[in-house]
């Protein structure tokens, strides 16, 4: 009789080996030595039987696919008899399934062996055996969506007092005339762009914002939900819409008096003068302070000449001029007999009614951009453009009958502020256009990675993407994000909304640093939407290319994000100087006593290393590590550029070094204010909600506070044992979410023909 | 005599500090309460001059504009003598101009009481005084480029043994005939692309890597440099050349046998059968064991029937299908007389000479994409499609004369493991022309970041934004990344081009993590690029939208970067485990002997907190610190899993809960292996570059330590002193490296033709 595993079941001990090392290619040459060795070994075997060993290892001649089949039957019936600790178990359980092949005696002795060469052969038992289990359950596949709370609640949560204007946006953008536009030839991508404008504006949401006598609804906080909500469908389209009837109107409406209004804002509201706003040049952008365009007083005429003096002084970007603009808002130096009075805004006409340039006005068309392309951005060139007195916008600023200047702030650098400070608006309609765009990218990817099956345990099915932990932990995060930054969006809206003089700067340290905060929360969600859809993120009729590029400019317009985080962390230092007062040895020492009493109350070894989970649930734990945090970073930045000014450094120099602690400084003080308003919503939400309300609250703070540990060890705030258990509640909270993540998205209610193919046609559905 | 500043000199030790208010908008109320008290308390003002002061801080009544000019003349002049402190000293100076307004005795009283007002105004003084001086020189505007190094020697360096090809395909992308298509009409870029990829065929270089009876030149090294240099001009057509020359022509050079090459590697080198590589199904992506298309064998006609047995198993994505492909290597599973042999790989014709699809296949086109839009990637659907018995791509597997299945890897996981493997030269062409896209990036930005000029000290010049060092941050830690990937990648190709039996796990795991490693490096590179270029980065025209656009699929296909980068960490784990074979409380124990050791000797408080410039800066500091990361990571894996596993988890779900911790193993392992491999070439590198690589070394280092500073401060590996030290060291080393920056770009020596018109028109220069 031939020796086989069959006959001579005493070999059977090697088998489960043997058979892992083909199946899962491990078996290298140290491998087969091990092996050898081991079969060398048994006196146990006769020399037949170890030949016959050897040949089942042979790297020359390696088992046939009907001999692993074979082999593979026998462990799994051993498998469906017992369930065993390592493959040495195994293996004995086959060979003595039929007869006690192997005493106890046996065993012990052979036992360490076998062990020992599982051990050589870097077999990590349990996986061993699971892997070789045909299928089984496991918690990864079983996790799945759940409808833990009314969407219709959260929707409402979310959409709060302008529900109905939200739906009357929505329906609108879900009919028929707004379906995508697939062409990628721009003049026609253009002009669909601007037939969206003007059915909007039909509908009277173009002069939403401006006062009733002159054709608008005096509502503001409307015009900029407007804005959000159709962020769900093109974004070009929020963009031309935003420069239309939000800086070119609003430049009027702010910059203006009554003769502009009764003049210029009706036409404007139903886009029958399509304008701009032309403030950035090519060489000054971030710093418009220095802008070059100069608009000279003429008293004989009473008239203005608008002109660009150097090449680089051309206006630059400005949107819904290439094509279609009647007249821009131009800021431009007021020069009244050689004297400069600083940047103020005029009127200037630059194409007559049938659309032809007028004469002294150049205009050279941007082309083709990343994104955009719906919007006709313009290159603007003034050779001594005369325009009458009254296209002077002059509530800040007037030239008087003697041909005077007035105003009533002397300071240029303040009126120019005040200027800007009325167009604050613009920051804050942008950080909410950003979020819709979030929020669809991240209901594409998320609906799409529910669905999306690949891998799975062995001889199991395929589990979906979103079931595992590092996707879950590339997505939920943004997720959580939303909430929080839609909170404070919310938030900043109505601060602006019910503004006082003496808000006024902090309001425009907010809305730039959210501007920013969301911008860039978009960017890298969006991205890791793309990423998270695979090959199908980067179709083009998946939206996520568009809702990326179109969104991409958003870091730069209406602010470099990073220049307006440095403005941020100036107010903030501004307000702790005022706080302070000067930087003497007994400030410095009363302040260095309070840190140290937060020291002793925060940083004792109890809290430092406690990870108890309430506590790192804890809202007033978050609260006060938000603060520690932008607090330190504030007073040591006083402190930092005292020194290096002291040390001699110029105060520009010592700015320099300052500006990467600065941006920390703005981060700091956005993530305490986004905590603390997504802490208020909490208290007030109703109560189905709060579950699931909290789990998204607790995700936003101790993703920050993971995302800023390195800063919290450096300082003696937490130690290793309390940012390693938070990491482990990050994962956990993001395991937890994915449950809800679906309904989630759902609640944001946006329109089915906004979203994508790859989640509207169930497209993974198998 | 009517009392003015001018009459009534004492008045002027407020006339700095009322300036000021006005001058900075900082006369908030709480301001101006601290500025009248002041004047109510001076004895030595009457009624009358307290009255003046008071109505020059009139909230209601601010000075005019001539008033604040004719102020400032008083400081001016009192600044060209005397240079003070603060704007106490200023403001006694200015009063005692003339004469002694103030004696000694005076001014020690009046003094702390002015300081005092300072203080509470918030002023900083030395910033105020320099605020008020007109120009000044800094550090900040005299920094610039210099050019320290020879940029020739450099590209010498860089460009190595292939320094030939490497020029003449400069030298073809640099011709008219391949200037960029801006048409946006995809019709019109696809056959732009394929014309460009002719004129690249008849120059021999389709063929270059196929052998010299073939028509090619033997040379694979030479067809990565190709890609990598073809990458600088339009990724598309490095797409279209790579899935033409690469992927099509290789899987026949690799899976097939000499009758393939006979019949098909001439006439795919030459372009005469366009084809393409058909893997990826809608279904499995990541997943390809997992591939659903079958190709039964019909033993009478000795045929294989190729079948799309449900729609979700279509082909997707396919380059080169969607319009020009003839036929593809298409991935199915053999089945044999109703059994399934795993994947193997055939050539299947899909359309006839002139371009008609064949019976029994259909091709949708995937349409409009995020990038790589000159490339026609098609959907395929195949009907059972009968093809010829010699169709099979044979080498590792055949079918018999017999009808049975052959073959010398009987594990169909390691079988296809084995396909897979021949192909991963895909895995070193695409991190090649991934880092090639950020160089032309970073060329762009930083070149333009050295003439583009924002901001600058009071009265000075506009300083160039790479002076900034929140710039140089953004920029400067790429530059040094793309040295270390570049001399990573050469590595990588070098260990390919020898590699051996023994070497291949490893050259896999090191493609795969490379690949990932480059491709989200550019993505990351890119976008800083796009966002410090502002408006003008956004232009189509100046190439950063194409180059994002079409890279950013890159971290996608060939393998998604994050499941490849759980592969790199398998093989990790793998070697770790071979090493330590079990896990058993031995091993354990020796380990955690050898970790103590390690902790002896670089963890002991000397070490942690060391701070030295030269530690800092030593090699063998930051290879001991990249390893200790390393090991620790991978053991800690193991120790974790082990745990997880033995607390009764599903191996499946450990696996789950360890992936992002996988991810670190893999991070940790590249960037050791890119530490190594730069640390050899300076070593080797002409002394004169010694300099300026070490610098971008250094950086290199630095910020890899920096960007996992919280990891060391949890473990204790450092201490808050070293982490902090390290940041400053960082901001140091980008300042350095932004003088250099400028030749270090131009080294790249990326044809003109190929970069953007903001940085080769002088556009800012004024």
């Amino acid at each position: 009789m031939n020796i086989t595993f069959l006959n001579d079941p005493k070999l059977n001990i090697l088998l489960p080996v043997i058979y892992l090392a083909w199946q899962d290619d491990i078996l290298t040459k140290e491998e087969y030595t091990a092996l050898n060795d081991f079969i060398n070994n048994q006196d146990n075997f006769s020399k037949a039987e170890k030949d016959f060993l050897k040949s089942k290892i042979d790297l020359n001649n390696p088992p046939g696919r009907s001999e692993l089949f074979f082999w593979k039957d026998l462990i799994n019936k051993a498998l469906n008899n017992h369930k065993p600790e390592n493959l040495t178990e195994l293996g004995f359980f086959i060979a003595n399934a039929d007869r006690s092949t192997y005493s106890k005696e046996d065993i012990k002795v052979i036992e360490p062996q076998l062990l020992k060469l599982e051990a050589q052969l870097g077999i990590i038992s349990n996986e061993a055996i699971s892997s070789l289990c045909e299928t089984h359950d496991t918690i990864t596949n079983k996790l799945k969506t759940v409808e833990s709370f009314s969407k219709e609640k959260m929707t409402a949560l979310l959409d709060g007092d302008q529900a109905a204007i939200i739906n009357r946006v929505k329906k609108i953008i879900s009919q028929p005339e707004f379906a995508f536009e697939t062409s990628t030839d721009i003049t026609v991508y253009r002009e669909k762009v601007l037939e969206w404008c003007k059915i909007l504006a039909k509908q009277g949401f173009g002069s939403h914002a401006y006062p009733k006598q002159y054709g608008g609804a005096g509502d503001i906080e409307g015009y900029f939900t407007i804005m959000e909500t159709l962020s769900y469908h093109d974004l070009s389209l929020v963009i031309k819409f935003g420069v239309q009837f939000g800086l070119w109107g609003m430049s009027v409406m702010f910059l203006g008096t009554e003769k502009h209004f009764e003049k210029y804002l009706k036409d404007i509201g139903t886009l029958d003068i399509p304008g701009g706003f032309a403030m950035t040049e090519t060489h000054h952008g971030s710093n418009v302070k220095g802008l070059e365009t100069t608009a000279t007083y003429n008293h004989k005429s009473r008239s203005f000449t608008i002109n660009t003096p150097v090449p680089f002084a051309r206006k630059e970007y400005i949107g819904n001029t290439a094509l279609h603009g009647e007249m821009v808002t131009v800021f431009a130096k007021l020069i009244i007999d050689d004297k400069d009075y600083g940047v103020n805004a005029f009127i200037v006409p630059i194409r007559d009614r049938h659309k032809n340039v007028l004469s002294g006005v150049r205009i050279e068309d941007c082309g083709h951009k990343m994104g955009l392309n719906g919007v006709d951005n313009g290159v603007i060139y003034f050779d001594n453009v005369v325009i009458p007195y009254d296209n002077m916008l002059d509530r800040f600023a007037q030239v008087n009958e003697k041909g005077e200047f007035e105003t009533s702030i002397p300071s240029d650098n303040r009126r120019f502020f005040t200027m800007l400070g009325t167009l604050v608006g613009g920051r804050i309609g942008i950080p909410r256009s950003a979020l819709a765009a979030a929020k669809t990218g991240l209901t594409i990817a998320i609906k799409y990675g529910d669905n999306r099956r690949q891998f799975g345990p062995n001889g199991g099915l395929e589990v979906p993407v979103l079931n595992y932990r590092i996707h879950q932990q590339r997505l939920m995060p943004y997720l959580a994000n939303t909430f929080a930054i839609h909170f404070g969006l919310q938030y900043l809206t109505k601060r602006f909304m019910n503004r006082t003089e003496d808000d006024m700067q902090e309001i425009e340290a907010l809305a730039a640093g959210m501007k920013s905060y969301s911008t860039w929360n978009t960017r890298d969600a969006l991205q890791e939407c793309r990423e998270a859809c695979g090959g199908k993120g980067y179709l083009s009729e998946n939206r996520i290319d568009d809702l990326k590029n179109d969104t991409e400019i958003y870091t730069t317009f209406e602010g470099d994000n990073t220049v307006l985080m440095q403005l941020v962390a100036k107010n903030r230092l501004g307000e702790f100087r005022k706080q302070f007062s000067e930087m003497n040895i007994a400030t410095i020492f009363s302040y260095v006593l309070d840190q140290a009493k937060t020291a002793v109350t925060e940083k004792n070894p109890f809290a430092t290393r406690n990870t108890d989970d309430s506590h790192l649930k804890d809202p007033e734990f978050h609260l006060h590590a938000f603060q520690y945090r932008e607090k330190e970073l504030v007073s040591s930045a006083a402190r930092r550029f005292k020194r290096l000014v002291d040390d001699g450094l110029d105060t520009f120099d010592a700015a320099n070094i300052m500006h990467p602690h600065m941006l920390q400084i703005a981060f700091a003080y956005l993530d305490r204010v986004f905590l603390e308003q997504f802490q208020l919503q909490l208290k007030s939400a109703d109560e189905s909600l709060k579950e699931v309300l909290t789990r998204l609250y607790n995700l936003f703070a101790i993703n920050k506070l993971q995302e800023n540990k390195a800063w919290y060890l450096e300082q003696g705030y937490m130690e290793g044992v309390k940012t390693k258990a938070i990491r482990k509640l990050f994962s956990q909270l993001c395991w937890e979410i994915r449950r809800d993540a679906v309904p989630i998205v759902e609640s944001f209610n946006i329109p089915e023909n906004c979203l994508a193919p790859i989640i509207t046609t169930n497209s993974e559905q198998a």
